[in-house]
């Protein structure tokens, strides 16, 4: 057993913890789980000084530190966000158990019967940045599913995180579960997450929220299963067909409305047949949204005539997920061509086409391999609250096991149950 | 972008073309992809000659190298076993289309239409041992399901690929596909495997079929995404309560009935209760079957006083896949501690109780977390084509993407497409 060969760690003690607290776990029936979630919820209320407390020491640290104050408002905890944290864990109640669902079932032409049954996953581990609300909420939904889950949050909300996995500790035991089901990963280096990533066999799945090189680095050392999650270099294309006005509200909306996220846009394509109608509108309304765009030549030259600015887009900005009010801008001559460079540059999150031509919407659906394909809709739209999942512990961009914003059943593996009476293969 | 700062390699080429190849494929109807299918099977049957006279190389190659018998038999193809492959692709055009198949979907409170489409993964790796028709059978899944194929198989069988292959090829085009949805590995070195293994964003997902060490080696080295497959330590237990004849028959199927294969019983387990009746005739029954048992002390015990020869098992008998005509057998002193035992050894592929109790039938198979559990029957229905697949790629014993035996849906991911009528979040 290569395990038994790895130096044991204070990491892989508590992934051992977090395997035999998931034995216990996993066949508890829902009314257990449920009730773990509510013991956490009224916890979370009746200790909200205690966890504001410890918050504002990691609030004064950051600030200390020059923290920006983007970061620093994500990371900071008040009575109010504390009853708000409270409040989602009581919605994660009122949701379907994925657990034990029937995925499929037949019986055999023996008489043998099967059944393709939902099951935990076993112990999931999630790596996130400064944002204390991700310890709860990524608790509260493997619970939920089953899961034990060992939390690795960023250095900067180590005592926020502390003060938080103490209340959800104390709420599952209350509820009769064991304490280990929720853990803080030991250790603040960053050897602790390499360990984390190495712990084959006693992790079964990690989820690295957060940018772009974190996932990375992620993706690239764990020998544990990883979900890739929330990269989103997102497209819009406007056809040739579309609907100028909603192709404006669309583009707008997708790139300006909530910039810093992953389903917003960074590129706009417009065909080269609706490009002298379009172009010096979307200048306009792009403008009026505060939005910057780094445009190829045929944009620089609407730009130059309507005396508006375009800075000249390299690959550079084809490639960015720039998450801020800037946007790629390219012209092409066709349907293809504008599926030809988002199969070049997207990371696979959400593309958009904005058409009135069903044969335009067909094909592109056809072409773009990305988890999500709008037509006529905002690249917004990609979301486990939106899509009605009513949780979501991320967006997948990778093809295996999920794709797209994930639920609770995304959390679960599945097993075969096979009944028989003495059956044997002959 | 990562991927060209990698330096580029006939492997990396092969992937790119693979890329290309899928973007045409994935989509292609189900007529032009089952007129592929018919086409192999037809070009398999006319150019039989051709591919045996290759493989007539390879074998002798083997034989000179002293390999053993039964490979070169696994390795042989004669024009009977060509024809046999071909008509098992007949077989794969019959099955149900898995691309296009809609998982879910709904009107969302917005008017917004979702809906989860089933599409092809992209492109497929297979590293496999020295058998030709996993060549021909990887190849006709990987196309039935919209997947470009890299096929890397054991340096023994490279002329044997090689022609099969160009028959493979040359079929896809007469239907109209490009050529290169179909590709062997370019290379006999292990250099071309880890190539292989690290062109993350060209290939979507690896499947190692062999034994444990290459799984192992891929599953460690890999940056693709992997699906681990057919690492089979399977137990049956024997519980207090079984039919003593009805455990007879499945311990001796399960073991015996085809030993070298993953869903084998490596081990058994006996209650305690019931271990004075079973055991003397246990050991009759594997010693008929030819079979050599690896006991702990109880075991060893009922041997002595009953003149049959037990082995003592070690840690390694309760790790080993033996794949052979051994077993490692112990007593258990309740269900529980059968599931311990299970839980600390087993590969996680199939598990099976033998009770006539239908409580202990429900508590294994809640407690035990293996890809297959059997209630009843032998440990070897765990199989594509016994589950009724109809197609089987390999058996998964991970817990992401698929679990247990992968037909043509677990060939393929999802997409979400939405359709509004400009709809923007608010």
């Amino acid at each position: 057993m290569s395990a038994s060969e790895t130096p044991d760690t204070p990491v892989r003690q508590a992934a051992r913890r977090a395997r035999t607290a998931a034995a216990d776990l996993a066949p508890a029936p829902r009314t257990t789980r449920d009730a773990a979630l509510l013991a956490i919820a009224e916890a979370l209320t009746a200790r909200a000084d205690e966890i504001v407390a410890a918050n504002a020491g990691d609030v004064a640290k950051a600030r200390a530190a020059g923290t920006a104050e983007s970061v620093v408002d994500r990371l900071t905890l008040t009575p109010e966000r504390v009853a708000a944290i409270a409040s989602d864990v009581r919605d994660v109640i009122a949701l379907p158990d994925p657990v034990g669902e029937v995925q499929r079932g037949s019986t055999l032409p023996n008489g043998l019967e099967l059944r393709q049954v939902r099951v935990p996953l076993g112990v999931v581990g999630i790596i996130y940045e400064a944002r204390p609300n991700v310890t709860v909420d990524a608790a509260a939904l493997c619970l939920k599913s089953g899961n034990a889950v060992l939390l690795r949050g960023s250095s900067s909300a180590h005592a926020s995180n502390t003060a938080l996995v103490a209340v959800l500790r104390d709420a599952v035991v209350k509820a009769g579960l064991p304490a280990d089901v929720v853990q803080l990963v030991p250790g603040e280096s960053r050897e602790s997450v390499t360990e984390l990533m190495r712990a084959r066999g006693l992790v079964d799945v990690l989820i690295p929220r957060g940018g772009a090189s974190l996932i990375k680095t992620v993706v690239e050392q764990s020998t544990v299963p990883v979900i890739e999650t929330g990269t989103g270099n997102c497209h819009v294309y406007v056809d040739e067909r579309a609907d100028i006005d909603t192709a404006l509200a669309i583009l707008v909306n997708s790139k300006a409305q909530r910039p810093s996220v992953c389903n917003a846009a960074e590129t706009v394509l417009v065909h080269a047949g609706i490009a002298d109608t379009f172009l010096p509108r979307a200048l306009e309304a792009l403008a009026e949204a505060g939005v910057t765009v780094h445009g190829d030549s045929a944009w620089q030259t609407v730009a130059g005539t309507s005396g508006r600015t375009v800075l000249p887009a390299t690959d550079e900005d084809w490639a960015s997920e720039y998450l801020s009010y800037d946007i790629a801008a390219a012209v092409v001559p066709s349907l293809d061509a504008a599926v030809e460079h988002i199969r070049a540059w997207s990371s696979g999150h959400t593309e958009a086409i904005i058409t009135a031509d069903a044969a335009a919407a067909r094909r592109f659906t056809a072409l773009v391999d990305s988890a999500a394909v709008m037509v006529n809709a905002s690249t917004r739209f990609t979301d486990g609250a939106q899509f009605g999942f009513g949780a979501e512990i991320g967006i997948s961009t990778q093809k295996l096991h999920a794709r797209g914003p994930m639920g609770l059943p995304e959390l679960t593996s599945t097993k075969y149950v096979v009944t028989g009476d003495g059956h044997i293969r002959e």
